[in-house]
């Protein structure tokens, strides 16, 4: 596994799997060098529909396609699967947790983030952020449990526990999975209950700043505050949230019974930045340069969410369209190096954000244009949809979202949990008798 | 939640939510009955199909649809997630695990089966059967998981065990399953790896008789084995498994290094079955009367792969179309006790049975047509589809296995893992230099 001058080429080792690997090795396939791709899972997923998959309406797979695929054409490119425990920067090798070292000419770290607790880490387990297909597939679990929960409550206090979910944070996430979970309650399991009006259901936002959306325009945050609330979802701005404990969530002097409480408040880089020892800012990004290196190490890139890079006095935002012009851009950095160039500054250009708040309905921040509304709805689906990596899962997520359109249904209305060897039998009564007389007529007594 | 006598009508209470119990509640829809439906898990799984997830042929939310929308319009059944831990005949009463006592007129458990190990219970987490979602999820890690340890392994002996795939047992599942590894092997993971031809790999299939498919007629059990081999699937009749450990199989004196083991060799009955009293078979399953109910207990059936019911000198088979017909049997059984009408016998009527071995290849055995290959295949097809609940997975399915082998690819190629809180950091080296000075040239050193 050690590559590292073979046949003379550079070797580029990438750390990650994500918008950042997939576009930096995209972009080095005709480069004359060796690119080891490294991730911790098997598949690339497509993040900004990961509330799609939390929510029931799209399955794991239409958002993930296997890196070995993305990548099996391009020859320069080896994929392993791996867990990266350290970057020896002075020795110029990754580590990997089985022991491997990968010795490199070039690193690029794309090792993105994960939510923040803000020191209150013990709120994980309570209030599960949404970064992975794990993540998104346990808060899948908990939203659909919740409901059943409820329907076999027959306490109104605890029921009503039951159906109050809570969303932490007005950022983009915040908004799509508060929309999303109204919508759940409002159309797909309208009338799946017997006990229950799912449509009881209490969905919160909370955000601590003055206004949801921040990174929009003011006009953008109340448009969307707006048809949040036209769907039922009751949004509280500044109201910062200051203890989760089991059953209960204490933010701004209330508190609120609830068994579902989702995480979209903080992030913070990939914890494997501080093997780096390069200086990092206080959500745990390393400062990079113009160049997207770190200081001292031009070798080494950080890019995308575990970049801290600043372009007109502000640090650019963890979004994926930095992400892929980030990797673009380190890819384009190696050329210049190979044939001698001096590098240009990385410089991102801002095509414009948008956020979904539900069905139909969906806001848009393009340069001076800002508009909410089925068009912007239309415009999300048709770049998302673009930029979903493998021809068929945009077959197949176009179609799946057509059919949710028309039926207000979603189609991954699965509660799974992990597995485990059966439980071996366990019979809870004795047996009085154990070959009772055949009976002697058909119809059996009622109660 | 005790709603025996409710109204005056009577309460039938049916434990699982598999074929027998869907198919007797739809066919209780005019019957002037209350049901409750009780199931653990929140879906109905088209179990036939299974192993197309545990292939990464289809999603889990392909071959699954909540039992709430299946059922949503009929006002009759009220559906309860939870677990029987025991059904009390003598008090006539379902017992949850949260201590809930469902009492009722009518009880119908089609709780199916599991995997036997014969014994050797220490098995299962060493050689998964194929049962549950969560068994297929787990199998599907497995087998995508050896393919990326082999291409990591330096040492040839190790790498061959992860390549070394066994299925022990060879009826349809053990031989759909077979198919499929083979085929994931040969095309859909082909070109993905640099270090190791997928193609390599060994398939194993294992049968302690002396024929695979010993339901079928032989003509089709000697078909199936042909198209096997010429798949690559290593085929072993009289080849009884007497050990498993981690790393080997021990089976009719060989031992056979590998790390993938998947048993499709046995089935016992829920363990539930026990509290009823009742007298059993050798594989746990309630020997049932003419009219499926148990000795002395005409108002209990039980009913598919719980129930030992024999026809024409032998058992019917654990089968989909056994347990649909069981369940509309109960059904219509209830509605003459409620006419006042006797209650005619059971009969299962044999439709034939069909069994896929790999892409456009199956055997069929309809009556005395006995026949394999494409046309078999494509009526499996057809029928499958047919008989999947819920039209979008039907369209959606088509759609996945059109692409599926236009391509040969599989579109659900995703090692997932369960949630657990992130870990806390814990870089691993020490920084001898927090800030170093930023550098002054741009090409770095090559090694």
């Amino acid at each position: 596994m050690t590559r590292a001058g073979e046949g003379r080429v550079p070797h580029v080792v990438i750390v990650g799997g994500g918008f950042v690997g997939i576009y930096a090795a995209r972009a080095l396939r005709r480069a004359p060098v060796h690119i080891t791709l490294i991730d911790r899972k098997n598949h690339h997923l497509f993040q900004p529909m990961l509330y799609q998959v939390a929510t029931a309406g799209l399955n794991p797979a239409d958002i993930t396609a296997p890196i070995r695929s993305i990548v099996r054409r391009q020859r320069n490119v080896e994929v392993v699967l791996g867990e990266v425990t350290a970057i020896d920067t002075a020795g110029r090798a990754v580590e990997l947790a089985d022991g491997t070292r990968l010795p490199y000419d070039y690193a690029l770290i794309g090792t993105g983030a994960r939510h923040s607790y803000f020191g209150h880490e013990g709120w994980e387990a309570l209030a599960p952020g949404l970064k992975s297909l794990e993540d998104a597939l346990e808060i899948r679990r908990r939203v659909l449990t919740a409901f059943e929960r409820a329907e076999r409550e027959p306490d109104p206090v605890r029921r009503h526990a039951h159906l109050t979910f809570v969303i932490v944070g007005g950022g983009p996430t915040g908004v799509e999975m508060a929309g999303a979970v109204a919508e759940i309650r409002s159309y797909a399991l309208r009338r799946d209950f017997r006990h229950i009006d799912p449509r009881d259901a209490t969905v919160l936002l909370l955000e601590g700043g003055p206004r949801i959306l921040p990174a929009y325009p003011e006009s953008l945050s109340a448009e969307a505050k707006r048809e949040l609330r036209a769907r039922g979802v009751d949004v509280r701005t500044e109201t910062f949230v200051t203890d989760i404990q089991p059953g209960a969530v204490q933010a701004a002097g209330w508190t609120i019974p609830t068994n579902t409480v989702i995480w979209a408040a903080g992030n913070v880089a990939s914890p494997l930045l501080q093997t780096l020892c390069t200086p990092l800012d206080r959500q745990g990004r390393a400062i990079v340069q113009r160049d997207c290196s770190i200081p001292g190490h031009p070798e080494v890139f950080v890019l995308g969410d575990a970049a801290a890079f600043e372009q007109e006095g502000a640090a650019l935002p963890g979004i994926c369209p930095v992400a892929i012009q980030m990797g673009q851009y380190a890819a384009r950095a190696i050329r210049s190096d190979l044939a001698s160039r001096p590098r240009e500054p990385f410089r991102y250009w801002d095509k414009g954000q948008l956020a979904v708040i539900g069905r139909g309905q969906a806001v848009a921040d393009i340069g001076r244009l800002h508009f909410g509304g089925f068009v912007a709805w239309l415009l999300w689906i048709f770049i998302h949809i673009f930029f979903l990596i493998g021809f068929r899962n945009r077959v197949i997520v176009l179609l799946e979202w057509a059919w949710a359109y028309a039926t207000y249904q979603r189609g991954a209305r699965l509660i799974t949990e992990p597995w485990r060897p059966a439980a071996p039998p366990d019979p809870k009564a004795p047996c009085p008798d154990p070959s009772p007389l055949p009976p002697t007529g058909h119809v059996p007594h009622r109660s």
